[in-house]
């Protein structure tokens, strides 16, 4: 790793060395609000950010999301959880403490297209991007030289359909090796098997070059061209087993017009897919979403 | 009419009585600007915009619309047209001459959902849509209070599945009555059949409240909320035999997130349909609207 | 008032009888999400929606916005509040408690530019924006003939600069009459003497056509066209005793190109003036703006 | 330069060896489109694109470009401008034919901020800036490693306040050794001198960071928070000797809010910047701006 990229993410640990965070869904009912920042507050918490979404007060489901600074907190992991334990089940909630300081490793998967992958490095290389960039992953050699010039270790595991499964073999080991939390595919052109999708439940952020549902599968901007469409759009979601139906984080459109052709759509979506796949995987880092029915509660 | 908006007509008329528009369709070859722009001087014109489309400098389609200034047009215009068509034979033009002053006859069809026509009964009473609003026609009575604040007739049409023939009978009538160049149909929720379409190609305008082509046919909003969008939508298209399949005039989108349920984002929608429509409108009133392939070509 | 928009009204104040909102600004410490949520728990109501901002969690600012259902809160408004002090107190709040069912009362104000006007009455008529609109004022006529029609009483009060005090203190007893909680300047082309704005404190919404603090002042769009701006804007801002200076609640753009000379730069303003401006009034209604240092906290 | 950049331009010069560009202004009148379309025509050129604007078609301007094909072209250039001048003169036209197979050559400058030259890179990388960017010139050493990794020449120039005439007197030399077409300012911090300016005109491109004419001058995003907008931008501009005043090129901006402080409104314009900038400098390389009474007519 570059030494002033290591620079930016000591200072991000050192600054946020007290940072935690906490997502809960659960029913909705009165007093969970109480009794969480009750419970934080009595373990020194300070909370700086909190939002919460409720889809309906009577029998609806309730999110929230707390982020709070806590003094001397990486040694009170543990314990805080182990309190906090009881309230979560009196509430029946899905819940997580996360930790800022506690980077996320990311592994990057990409195929020949590099300008998602290069968008990424690039809010790293800038501070914008808290993680550690792990590895990178292709069926390709394009984007080696770029990686190892990031001081990022980059694996070729050539990648068809005849030998999907011992690719995927090969990158599980890879993700288990390195430690990996998120898996961001950077126009990654290669299907993932259920068993591979489903080692890693919303840990594995793809982007696709379209307005989804709109244009599900290949060639898009081939079809919206061929539509006549007045906007193109890329859409950054979670994978799931459905192709292109997981659960959308973030999407944006780029006004187009009777000029553009095919090739023109693809040159003026680059700049829509790396922007909404920068802002998802950052969402993401920072713990800001929540899944609930195939669709994302954005805490941003 | 209002007598403030027969002001706002009558002037436009006035100002632009020497304005004519010139568009043409044709296989691309040399000499086409070169022919017809002479051809303008020569009959007096002073050519104030023009716009140039090609697909494909060789053996591709060429389009262009001209607009201009000719002293005296209205008396010119059978002559000028018959002398045009000589070189438009030549060069296997589809063509033809339009005249700002010929203000356009607009019939607007309404359901229950008002919003679309009254953004457009606005830009009318604002100076902003060039055209003779001459009917409006519905199959509910909940826009005839507003319709007639107007001065536009109303005309009260049930229209169901079953009755479908017998109203678009009514409806054919009515357009014939009032001369109809142009329908609108401003959330107009009911479908036409191939007759009534084909009957009339390319003077149907549509608003779908959808970003097409997701959420083809029923419940957009709905469906959009289920999918978990991030962005809603609206398509203006001209409508043919193929439901929401026609060419798209114009689009636009609107951000959305997690706290919007379906209710929420047809609110939303609302501005959007109406501003995607208004636009669509405009358009076509100005003729700069070309269709190739199911595509549209928008001269703005 | 039409029957159906008070059906409107009617229908929310009944869905939304228990429903209150909670605003507090303080200085930030530990401690402050658990008493209030705690207090509001112990007072029998549910948290529905919350949203917190902090300056900074040592040393800075403190804002949170509550949106409550609470059983009977019609009956228990004063006691609440009373019961609130305390607390309030202790952390030296500002602090307010709101009611969704106590609709504010409006006063508009216009000249002769009715878009957003007619924008916020349309909007009125929907059911999307939940306010009792009491009166309008104008310098002018123009307005008269829609406003009646919508049953709103409407006063021509005369206005120029050398007339201002007079016609400020009808104004000013105009809203005491109507008891008016918020006035809307709708394109109202005067300026407020100082002891009329003083008198109504983060209260008047203004919508200035411009992107603020660009083109600040008279003439906007013409400065604009001159500049050769690519884009053009509206700003809506509570009115302070600086021209054009106050706290910014929303702004929006709009693309614009060489072919649009000022007089289109107007036409093509509207339509953002008049959505800026209904968001600002949507946003203000649901008590979801605080001000600090002159900018405000949008919880949206 | 890399190899396959170089692939890039040679494929572009090859694919557009007969294609050429003629931009005219000139007082408006009957004839110009007809004499010149005639002249382009009777060249042997078949016109692929075509764009006018007229500001008056009485007593007004007119401004149009043309995008030609004409089969061997490189040998007719100067012949094709001698025989043109007669029409020129008839015209008073301002007029000059550019050639799309002779790639502008550019010069970058740049200080420590990488966003902007790191984006035209890529584009450049990726076959998207069709230009022979010849040298980057910085008063700082952040940039070279970069650069040079491209294969581009990197002059280190020292400048500040004091010594900037020599400074300059360093760049023009530098300029006229590399034989520089345009230069584009990506975030170069220095003021550039009245005789700098002037012996560059209309080809010296500036990103400025902000929403012009908002916040002219230095730090234009502390100056946004301060004041609390609610969207941040970026305007490109052809720099004259007045500080942010020059012919606008492209703006855009960003959607920003409460808890966005000033570093955090940096972040989010790096994006608007970089794609603002990038899109200008493709119009200019493409001949696609005119310059008239200090605004840009662009023809995209």
């Amino acid at each position: 790793m570059k030494s002033h990229i290591q620079q930016h993410l000591m200072s991000y640990k050192e600054k946020y060395k007290n940072r935690g965070r906490l997502l809960i869904s659960c029913p909705d009912q009165p007093g969970i609000v109480s009794a969480v920042s009750t419970f934080l507050h009595n373990q020194g918490a300070n909370i700086v950010e909190s939002s919460q979404h409720s889809t309906n007060p009577e029998g609806g489901m309730f999110f929230i999301r707390f982020e709070f600074e806590c003094e001397g907190l990486v040694e009170k992991e543990s314990q805080m959880e182990e309190a906090f334990k009881p309230i979560a089940d009196s509430f029946s909630m899905d819940w997580k403490f996360m930790y800022a300081y506690h980077l996320k490793k990311t592994a990057i998967f990409v195929s020949k297209e590099l300008h998602c992958l290069l968008e990424l490095l690039w809010a790293w290389e800038s501070g914008d991007l808290m993680s550690e960039i792990a590895v990178v992953v292709s069926n390709h050699e394009d984007a080696r030289e770029v990686v190892e010039s990031f001081g990022i270790p980059f694996h070729y595991i050539p990648a068809t359909k005849e030998i999907r499964q011992q690719a995927e073999a090969k990158q599980l080991q890879l993700l288990k090796d390195y430690d990996i939390d998120v898996i961001i595919l950077a126009r990654y052109m290669q299907i993932l098997t259920p068993a591979f999708v489903s080692a890693n439940p919303y840990r594995i952020i793809n982007i696709h070059h379209s307005f989804l549902p709109a244009f599900i599968g290949a060639k898009p901007y081939e079809r919206a061209y061929k539509r006549g469409v007045k906007l193109i759009g890329a859409t950054s979601h979670y994978v799931t087993d459905d192709l292109d139906e997981g659960p959308i984080i973030e999407q944006d459109i780029e006004r187009v017009n009777h000029r553009d052709d095919a090739e023109e759509l693809k040159k003026k979506g680059r700049l829509i897919e790396r922007t909404v796949l920068a802002r998802a995987v950052k969402w993401h880092l920072e713990d800001r979403i929540l899944v609930h029915e195939n669709r994302t509660i954005v805490f941003n």
